[in-house]
């Protein structure tokens, strides 16, 4: 029977990937999946087939990938991160019933929200809440709604897909309904191409984070009440220092 | 100058660890962490010296670590999961300032919530918000707070700690509060051990789930309102689906 293996690749490279994640690639048949993330990994398999397509492509992608599996082959669909926030893992499943019945394995990754957590300090610590800020498939109403919510209740939020290159207002929308639940001096933090050429960081306030120029590439965390500087680091206490008194 | 490598080792096995975090394992001179999990790297490593306390000996450990880093050496923090959610990231931290500076770096994993949404399907498709039930660093209030305001804004839950020995009705508790914003009928998921021996899941509906027994080795996932059940797993919809039309 074919397979489909929804494969969570981290920031791309060997290192960054788990076991499993290595042995989903070197045995599938085809790589397939959009094709900046399939070119992350087609030089640690330069010899195997590639089905890649571009963005907003996804459900011609993950339809191909099922009609590959389903005439035997082992198809891993390559995601940035982990294949089950923001990635394909859901649509697979979801398309997966129009299909005849192949064997589907999601193998995890690490996110951005972790990676990018690791290189600013340790900002989600304590209890958090991931939103994406895009509205190609929510509306803003419902996204405006969780960040409200979110803000309100003291979660630590990381936002995912804080800008393209068609919404250049939403992350200074976004700051503006935190900063009704959250003080200007709140501690943010940046992160650019985790684990890429090119990757970047930096701390700044929330009041700061409302004019920043965000791009697609970025991935961002506003802290609670609670986060505060550390050593040049983003750190949220969960509150184990405290217990020591 | 000595290092601290705060490494998350996911599940616990290989397969299941990044590259990287395999690397420090591998380069440290000693392994530090909570027994139960330092046991599950031992058997890779049988020849590394380890230090091993254990439950809410997490200041003494990180101390340990942080001393034996200001000595020169190379230490490896084991944490199950991801250091950076529930792990000893922020402590390293918050308790670094107190000892000689040595090199602090995060090797982030797979944490519970990516590992056990992949065993269950794609519940965290969509926006969603980690909750940890444990109330032994934070007051119930605050927990309670959290879970209304994430339950009202619509996000997917994923709850850590759902019970210890000393809290068997935190569970039920939590129901209660998302049971007020959401149906009997939610669909929600456990998950136990995961990538362990003794691995178990389950889909069940949020009434369900408030008699259900956790333990402290499970972890929670309460659907949307948009979640369903797809070929017997869990998946939230992004929406990429509808697209297509």
């Amino acid at each position: 029977m074919g397979r489909v293996l929804v494969t969570g690749i981290g920031p791309g490279d060997r290192g960054g990937m788990t076991g499993r994640a290595w042995d989903a690639l070197a045995d599938a048949d085809i790589l397939c999946g959009y094709d900046r993330y399939v070119d992350l990994v087609r030089p640690l398999f330069p010899d195997k087939p590639v089905v890649a397509t571009g963005m907003k492509r996804e459900v011609e992608r993950c339809r191909m990938a099922l009609e590959a599996a389903a005439s035997g082959k082992t198809v891993a669909v390559v995601c940035s991160g982990d294949p089950g926030v923001y990635g394909m893992a859901g649509l697979i499943y979801e398309l997966s019933a129009e299909y005849p019945p192949v064997d589907i394995e999601i193998v995890p990754g690490v996110s951005a929200a972790m990676s990018g957590a690791a290189v600013l300090g340790a900002p989600l610590m304590h209890d958090f809440a991931v939103v994406s800020l895009s509205d190609l498939l929510t509306p803003w109403e419902r996204i405006a709604e969780r960040l409200h919510g979110a803000a309100a209740a003291g979660f630590v939020l990381c936002l995912y897909n804080p800008a393209s290159t068609r919404r250049r207002d939403a992350l200074a929308r976004a700051c503006g309904i935190i900063l009704e639940h959250r003080k200007p001096e709140t501690v943010c933090g940046w992160t650019r191409n985790i684990g890429r050429d090119g990757q970047a960081s930096g701390i700044l306030t929330l009041g700061e984070l409302r004019g920043w120029r965000a791009d697609m590439f970025v991935t961002l965390f506003i802290g609670s009440e609670a986060t505060r500087i550390v050593n040049g680091k983003m750190v949220t206490p969960r509150g184990y220092a405290g217990l020591e008194q």
